[in-house]
């Protein structure tokens, strides 16, 4: 993989300061070093990373980010258009016009939505359409150039060079700053465009509603129907400087009430309402004139929002919430001090923990009051409330690192999921929870994880005994994807579900983890249900061809069969030969049923060397070449914890070989630097945890696979106050080996370490070495 | 007239009992008078009357009535289908079917909307279509008879014949209370049918998302974009019995998620959401069997309506229920003790005061929540909110009616309004407020003469510095409806604005209405400010023809024009000759003006006895046949005054004459009882004063003129502990003039009474007889 490397970011300087010893680096405090520095936003923004280079706060509500030019998620003959899933994240650094800055963006999802509320500032002949609408027609999208372009945490800064206008971005949690410089116009506009969506088409809007309260207020909410299908957002707008005269046009069929006849509804009509309208707000500027923009969101109304507004940024002064929220990136990034051996490799790890800390969300107004699932407004009582719960990816590596460095953040999260389960009509935990909506993406029920994760760790203060019963209620939920089948069959049949495999591996994967909880609060019962229901794998597999392989209701194995194909034999975004290795929760069970550890290391290298076609993955979005080693998919979740897998059949060596290798050629500091989507976090999660030499395949389990560390020296700052520190001796780009590893001075037998190990703080020493 | 009477309300019993003197009446108390026995709510059910016979409490949010055999709005051809306007309350007495009860109804109103949440029990076969969708095709509607129906106060019943069910309705102010007696069935169904609107076409629904909460309870809103373009309503459904299944069919183009492919979401699956859905609960029915529910609206959210449903209803004894809104109803209607001549005057008369207590409805939870116009939630603050404010009706009789019998209510709709005005991004007071949205219906600001009638009324707390500014805060936007003209050229011209005379004369009076709160309040800018703009009515009128005439920008009158036509001659909904005569502020000088008293006269006893070609009236939805008295349109309501002006002419046995006439004319006990739309009470509110013989002719003022009563005795039990009887001695058929008028035994000089008079009790004594 090219690793090209972004002008905009000068890091030489920076850098510099980093090229010194251990002992030099541990007096380095966080007042004195600007770990912001060190990430590249825009690391991903190319092909199918779906992340976002533009401003955002450490899990803010708002994504303040650039559009790029959109293509239509169906092109004229009504087809399914395959590029618009390279914008799931509104950019893509191949682009040479920008439509808009849009206030909420996924980061690296596996399907797309939001965008809402694009504003976009343009002079000139008052253009309403992003692109043109007609030949020769006019859109009021700009062209802009990479060199014109700088992102940093919080930052985000671009040349609409169409229009000669600066635009600058920053956002606070709840609130995006615009700053918009623009040339003397006596027809300068700020468009407001309410029917832009990720991806675009007009039917996501559900409705739309625009106050124009005074001469700098603006307040409204959007309701779409997209992924999340009734997902409202509210805001408020204020500028810096009064609008000479606004307006806005609608692009709906019918007209609502015949009595906004008499009105000239489209001119400084302070209220506006439809399902699809973009409003436009007129103003005229000096040469050089800032015009500002704080844009405020909220999940309970437009009161909401103009409180968050006002709480959040008080003020006009853009550099000050800038600088504010780049001390707020600095505080969660300092929490690992990280050495690396090359400027390039710092800049993708310190990128990777900043993806990591991205989503989920906050979702809760300044005061409190969220948007329930079910629809109604809640106050969080004893934690803050997040959404964007990407669960079937994050529960891997995302919330186990949460585990680490941010244990009150996962402890919040888990009372989200908590509360989002009191809220489901299904008395279900999130499966992705969106916007107080449940969009169901993936499989399995993957909070059960994240909670097992963080009970058996010991982290937060959230009611054991309420969270085991909120899983348990979710385990059983019969009309659930199949899960009435896998509780009756033991397996998921594949005659009456897709993805039969896949599911029937997470369910009993999420059993053991709801096993865990129940012998950690003393319900044995439960833990036995739910332990008997964790062996459910072995169900489906065969023994006769070695694979997990798709099962009929009737008990026999399904007869066509194609281990290799990601397309409809069982697995879902996976075949045989790589998601069928998804036992975390016994893997030397699996190992021993696959045919004991020689021949498990064996299939483990195929998988790693074999020539995958074509014809197996193709049409597959999840899959990409770019991602791929062999048949070992590392641009998509299933089998991250497969690189691991070697440390249970006696190779260890071959776990550092592979995961140094995957951190060299599957990361990078440049825009391709993400081989696939980055999953909301999962796949940066996946790099930190690797680059500190350690990661965790069961989560639910104490337990973390050592690995090959790709620091020199990283210092995890606890929030328990201790600190670990990691050092790894002989630290080369060819010394991936590892020769051993010790704990404060004390060797550690085999190959893993335990969660005590680092959260009492101390010293890991890895000693690394040029061969196995 | 016809006035034939329905058989199911029998009342010659009740009747009887107020077959007594004036001094056995003074005994009679609320505890032994069931007045409710008066009302039948299927007056004005037929053609134009635009009412419901159904279940509601006192201004009740909830209008629970049967929604018969609709039509839709637009024809096959996507013609305009002119018989939906006979269906504004969704009800025609004509009808023979029934498809099933709604929980909000307009009460006769000019327009449609409403018509939430249609619910219907079924058996057999499940139909979820209300009619037949293609030939041969079944609906789930239901035949039903006149002798099986029955309405009182709060109480519907009816048999629904097609399915043997026995439908029997009660609502308290928030909670519809449904009945269903069923047949023996193992496949009984409660139709929750949220595509209904009123009218019917689909494209009202903007969203509709239903939680079934567990097996006995429903929640969810409706999002509609009728008359008010941004309405919501909320609602929580509870039934006896636990349902045994249920599912929906939605009728929307699109799918909104795909992750939803892999639930069988039709049935049995408790989340639905989407533009158009029906749901459905299936039951299993003994003969005789009740099925009952509590249907609890809200207008701020489902747990809301949740709420308002246990505080209301927290039993399931549907009589207790039946039996308490009756006796609200009691309270409300013996507010007046009236003895009529006939039977079905009391009838007529008892049947208006009810229509009178329909509407304004209660617009906030139990708690005091309620969704504001901004879309906020808001808590009412020392003041119960209210909303269907149809001013430009309800100004000229209804509010001045409640200043005599409801002034605690009438208060708190004056703090809703001015809390609709704090909460305008016009910042101006209600035109229509429409369930937290204006939806401009009709012409002026007539909540000026709302509250200035209760300003120098005396009535109520409110803040009379706020309420001026309020109203000039209204009074001062430029872009509504041709008002910038009208204070820039000092009339509203023709060619700038259609309807330019009638909004003229309207601004022009509301102008004096505020300059009334300015001389109260000791604003004497603003009083001269507002009494200069409240003479502008002089500047339409055209000497050289006799008429109000509209006027164009240049200062010349429009050249071609029409008195007698009802279309585009500068008056909406009336013509020269009667809107023309809309000065109620200065009268005398208006009658100046036109020629002097005589020749005025002449010109009413034109109005009231020319023929008037249907030409000038055809397509006039308003102006019907019916109500019609030559060239004097009762059904509608720019002339209401226009029988009392005779008073001003020296002719007050022309006004005597004129209003007996009206009253025995145009209203009656039968379902043709009304001559045109209720319109939310004024018509009703007429005949209420008129029958105690005076009417606010202009409010604004503390005058009423007097009239001839058509009681023979009424007894008004005021608010403030004080009684008011009205005696018409010598009181006949044909004794309808009045010779004189005593209060408190001292004679009345002139044609007024003032509202002192009234207030401060005592009894006023009309001296009657055959002869002017």
């Amino acid at each position: 993989m090219k690793n090209f490397f972004i002008a905009t970011i000068i890091l030489a300087g920076a850098l510099a300061l980093f090229s010194c010893s251990e002992n030099e680096t541990e007096k380095v405090t966080e007042a004195e070093t600007d770990f912001t520095r060190f990430v590249n936003p825009f690391v991903g923004t190319s092909k199918m990373g779906h992340v976002y280079p533009g401003a955002t706060a450490p899990f803010g509500m708002v994504q303040l980010s650039p559009q790029t030019n959109f293509v239509k998620m169906f092109d004229e003959n009504g087809d399914y258009n395959k590029e618009t899933y390279e914008y799931c994240a509104g950019y893509q650094y191949r682009d040479s016009t920008i439509i808009g800055f849009s206030h909420t963006n996924l980061s690296g999802t596996g399907h797309s939505d939001l965008g809402d509320f694009l504003v976009m500032p343009t002079t000139g002949s008052l253009v309403l359409d992003p692109l043109p609408v007609s030949a020769g027609g006019k859109g009021f999208y700009s062209v802009f150039s990479h060199e014109k372009e700088e992102a940093s945490p919080g930052f985000y800064k671009v040349d609409l060079d169409s229009y000669n206008i600066k635009a600058e971005l920053t956002a606070t949690e709840r609130v995006g700053f615009h700053q918009y410089t623009f040339p003397e116009s006596d027809s300068a506009h700020i468009v407001l465009d309410m029917v832009y969506n990720i991806y675009y088409h007009n039917n996501k809007n559900v409705w739309t509603f625009i106050r124009v309260e005074n001469d700098s207020l603006v307040t409204g909410y959007r309701q779409t129907k997209g992924w999340g299908r009734t997902r409202k957002v509210f805001f408020a707008m204020k500028f810096s400087k009064p609008f000479e005269s606004y307006g806005h046009k609608k692009y709906d069929e019918i007209i609502y009430n015949r009595f906004y006849d008499r009105f000239n509804e489209t001119e400084n009509f302070p209220e506006m309402a439809g399902k699809n309208l973009r409003a436009y707000f007129n103003f005229k500027t000096k040469e050089g004139e800032k015009v500002k923009i704080k844009f405020a969101l909220s999940p309970v109304s437009a009161a909401g929002a103009l409180k968050n507004l006002d709480t959040e940024i008080p003020h006009w002064d853009f550099d000050k919430t800038r600088e504010e929220t780049r001390l707020a990136w600095n505080r969660e990034l300092s929490k690992i001090e990280a050495e690396t051996l090359t400027n390039e490799q710092k800049v993708t790890f310190y990128t990777a923990l900043y993806h990591a800390c991205l989503s989920p969300i906050v979702y809760e107004d300044a005061d409190g009051q969220y948007r329930g699932l079910d629809q109604n407004i809640h106050t969080s009582d004893g934690f803050v409330n997040y959404t964007v719960f990407s669960l079937w990816d994050t529960y891997r590596a995302l919330h186990p690192l949460f585990n680490i460095i941010q244990p009150r953040r996962n402890n919040d999260m888990i009372k989200s999921m908590l509360a989002h389960q009191a809220q489901s009509v299904h008395h279900m935990l999130p499966v992705w929870s969106h916007y107080a909506n449940e969009n169901w993406c993936m499989i399995g029920y993957h909070a059960t994880s994240v909670i097992a994760d963080a009970m058996v760790k010991g982290v937060g203060d959230f009611d054991h005994k309420r969270a085991l019963d909120a899983s348990v209620q979710t385990a059983s939920v019969r009309y659930f994807d199949g899960l009435g089948d896998y509780i009756d069959f033991h397996f998921v049949p594949d005659d009456k579900s897709h993805s039969s495999v896949s599911k029937t591996l997470e369910y009993a994967y999420n059993d053991w983890c709801i096993a865990q909880m129940a012998g950690l609060t003393g319900e044995k019962e439960v833990e036995k249900t739910f332990l008997s229901r964790s062996k459910y794998y072995e169900n489906v597999y065969d023994p006769a061809i070695g694979f997990m392989r798709p099962k009929l209701a009737d008990g026999t194995f399904r007869k066509d069969f194609s281990p290799l194909d990601t397309h409809g034999q069982g697995f879902i975004e996976g075949n045989a030969w790589n998601y069928g290795l998804y036992v975390p929760q016994n893997i030397d069970t699996m190992i021993a049923m696959m045919g004991g550890k020689e021949q498990f290391s064996r299939h483990l290298d195929s998988l790693f060397t074999m020539q995958l076609e074509d014809k197996y993955i193709e049409k597959n979005e999840d899959i990409t070449r770019d991602g791929i080693i062999g048949n070992y998919v590392h641009g998509n979740e299933p089998g991250h914890h497969i690189p691991y897998l070697y440390n249970w059949t006696g190779k260890p060596y071959k776990t550092q070989e592979r995961v140094r290798m995957i951190m060299d050629s599957m990361y990078g500091a440049g825009v391709e630097g993400l081989c696939g989507n980055d999953d909301a976090g999962q796949m940066s999660a996946w790099y930190v945890f690797s680059a500190l030499g350690f990661y965790p395949v069961t989560p639910g389990s104490a337990e973390y696979a050592l690995g090959s560390p790709l620091v020199k020296h990283a210092t995890i700052h606890l929030e328990n106050g201790k600190t670990l520190e990691i050092v790894a001796r002989n630290q080369t780009a060819e010394n991936k080996y590892v020769k051993s590893v010790s704990l404060n001075g004390k060797v550690i037998e085999g190959n893993n370490l335990q969660h005590n190990d680092i959260v009492n703080g101390g010293t890991i020493v890895f000693e690394m070495a040029e061969q196995p």
